[in-house]
């Protein structure tokens, strides 16, 4: 079905539906973003939103759990293709179904929605659509679904609604809205404005400014209305590259070639800056855009000198520090206001006052082409995950985990032999012409150009301890020649 | 031979030689200690005297070349038994042999050096002895030397002379000494005064006082005649503890019973401030105690920020930093003043002014158990080293390597299997009645309850990835039946 966006814009004649049904407000969640603020915990492959960084789920699967109300229908994932089977994965955990768009190409926020909008459209032309990031954090719900039921009232009506964040602080790392005075209810936006000095935002604070939390909530036709009057390149590109998306084993693949027509534009620059329509509904409910290490410690649970660190952490007289680490043991002594970040192929060491600076610190070891800028040892694969245990020059060992009934491509090697010894689990395993099954304990031996596969038949994870042997080790020694998640 | 020190009190009355022979000062090294101070690079089993921290070479090694001089004989190394193969194999490294007595247990540093000398008196009742500790610093050897000189023309006449450093500073962190005033030469103490504040410190510093290195040199006969007559118990126990020791493939154990019948003293409290003949000979040769990490910060090439980190560390905005990383990518954003120390399970971050209070970290860590104070991943046997790679509820993955021509012992367990994929050389495996050559790229299968052994037969290191599976993995479900290294 293809929808075009200026006649969606005579739509908004229609009369509305004038309360919001239960389960249709569809929540869009945003999920190609980066994060290079929380490196190294945030990875180019593996950013900040699927990170368990406050909590036992991820950041991502918070907003899912989020949404699971009756509320609101099933969510549309927009993410990058790169993060789809981590986006798969995340969603299994927490038993949470829903599209996923894929964009061949990031190109900031206002095409990524307008295409996830134009989908939604497809089934429902006058959905009521909320926008959701998937790195934010939300401290109290029934607050965050009161206001989502304010601001949905006024959708209805065809405005295109904020969440303007109260401000307890002059900070100044968001941008700020101004609203219309009023009282309760969805009012009118003066203006937007950009991130403030500190004066500036002090004063913003006393005039009842809001910070703008990158959420919206508005009816599909009166979106795209706006977007085909202030964008329509924008709008257009995004519901052609709808129209063409072609299915992937249960992903949506946006047209690529009709997406990167899209000018890159975020939706506030687009369209809420922009509209008319633009309405802000105030809120409290304990938000945070967890935009760097600060912010996470401000969001974290602190002992009696502001500390906050977990199991493997140790603060020997210290204060306010944040120390986060994926496994070795790590001892402060006498600092305050440090943030430490462990991991195995990279530590980072700042100050909570300078946490912002990493974002540089990131991109510049980015230009220097350093592997720990793009991922950490843990590599996620639509299958399981391998982590390298050991690399020397003509040897590599791995830890590789296949979920059960899953299975890697059939492949071979030019340059390495491999060695798999079985430590939980059983293997099937493909060697040219033999399937063999390899037991808990038991090893198998894979030379040189050797066709193999292996496959989890089980019902429970398969362990392998892999040891790869040969002159050349790099990922891109590998022929596929069949491939159950299309990589061939 | 026994050596009685009383007897040897009556010998300074002998006509001594009035030069130093060339050869005929022997060094004794002390090797014993554990360093808790520079956690985590050092471990109770692994201790900052065998760290590679200033250079290539371990600060011992870097003791054991000083004395590679005609001045030197052949150095007596005195240790704890942990530590005999660390020792033997570092001084393999730099190609320096001595002898290496171990201490049954830890009586401070009186008893050892009484050890030392006792043993040395063995050969040559009047030999002049140099007490050098193994985790010191020296810039100058030249100066070093020409110091050595002049401390032995003093204790050929019958002098304990230590030596005391012009301090350049007023540092609260070394005991003082107050010399008689002169010139050149070695000149007589007038007493040893402990660690002073930061006031008396600076007067010290005025008045001429010394630091107390720590470092001596002495006839063996008159430091045995004044040991023997402010702490008789020390002097028999360490020369009984000597004359009954046991030869044990090249090390020299003393006796555990007479030795630990001397009480605990240092050298300073047991002679040094109560001997007449006390001298000190002030020198400048770069010596650093490397007490902590601000003095390693002190001793290392700084960049024109101040800070001083490898290869891999990656300094941001940031000025007077230490950085040390045995592996990982460490980054430092907007930091001043950070002392940072990353091994693979332990990471500790301090400012440079409270580095002293690494200790007490320690200590605690220690109270509590932690199995990090201890260790690092990598252990060092008799026959090489190993280095735990992964460790799970089953099973276990370690990278093995074997020096050339070295042996394992021959074992059994009881709740263990082990996979051995050779990765580089050739393994001589013993399984039950078997020898099996087993060569780079081919595994081999020990099942739980076997006999088996590895050797190294080649002349290159063999190294293997060792996949332990069981429900038991501590190193102590081990059965020995035979050990080359005598572990059984």
């Amino acid at each position: 079905m293809k929808i075009d966006p200026i006649t969606q814009a005579s739509a908004t004649a229609v009369e509305p539906p004038l309360v919001a049904r239960a389960g249709t407000i569809v929540p869009i969640v945003l999920c190609g973003g980066a994060g290079s603020r929380l490196w190294p915990a945030s990875r180019e492959a593996f950013p900040k939103q699927f990170i368990s960084l406050l909590g036992e789920e991820s950041m991502f699967q918070q907003t899912l759990c989020r949404i699971r109300h009756p509320l609101f229908g099933a969510p549309v994932i927009v993410t990058h293709e790169d993060f789809r089977f981590l986006v798969l994965s995340q969603m299994k955990q927490v038993q949470m179904a829903g599209e996923i768009l894929l964009e061949p190409a990031r190109r900031d926020s206002a095409p990524a929605i307008a295409a996830a909008v134009s989908f939604i459209q497809q089934r429902d032309p006058q959905a009521l659509v909320l926008v959701l990031a998937s790195d934010h954090l939300i401290g109290d719900l029934p607050a965050f679904r009161s206001a989502v039921e304010i601001a949905a009232a006024a959708a209805i009506q065809g405005q295109l609604v904020t969440f303007g964040m109260v401000p307890d602080k002059p900070a100044t790392g968001y941008g700020y809205i101004r609203p219309q005075p009023g009282d309760a209810g969805a009012r009118k936006v003066l203006s937007f404005v950009e991130k403030p000095d500190a004066p500036t935002a002090a004063r913003y604070l006393d005039e009842g400014y809001l910070w703008n939390s990158g959420m919206f909530l508005f009816r599909a036709d009166s979106f795209m209305a706006e977007l085909g009057r202030h964008e329509p390149a924008i709008a257009s590109a995004a519901t052609a590259a709808v129209a063409h998306a072609k299915e992937d084993i249960g992903f949506h693949r946006l047209d690529a070639e009709h997406f990167a027509s899209a000018p890159r534009k975020s939706i506030d620059y687009a369209v809420m800056e922009r509209t008319e329509l633009a309405s802000v509904v105030p809120a409290s409910f304990g938000w945070s855009d967890v935009g760097s290490w600060s912010s996470v410690w401000e969001a974290s649970a602190r002992d009696e000198a502001g500390n906050a660190g977990g199991d493997n952490v140790e603060f020997v007289d210290s204060r306010n520090c944040y120390v986060q680490s994926s496994g070795p043991l790590t001892v402060l002594v006498g600092m305050e206001d440090a943030v430490v970040v462990v991991e195995n192929d990279a530590v980072m060491v700042t100050k909570r006052e300078r946490a912002e600076e990493v974002k540089g610190a990131f991109e510049r070891l980015k230009a220097d082409g350093h592997p720990a800028v793009v991922s950490s040892r843990r590599v996620d694969r639509p299958w399981g995950y391998y982590q390298t245990l050991d690399l020397a020059a003509r040897f590599q060992v791995k830890r590789i985990v296949v979920d059960p009934g899953q299975k890697l491509s059939l492949q071979s090697h030019y340059h390495r032999a491999e060695h798999w010894v079985v430590v939980r689990g059983t293997a099937e395993v493909t060697r040219d012409a033999e399937t063999i099954l390899v037991h808990e304990n038991e090893s198998i031996y894979l030379p040189i150009g050797c066709v193999h596969r292996m496959a989890n038949p089980g019902k429970i994870l398969l362990e392998i301890i892999e040891v790869q042997s040969g002159s050349y080790l790099g990922e891109d020694d590998i022929v596929r020649y069949e491939d159950v998640y299309r990589r061939v």
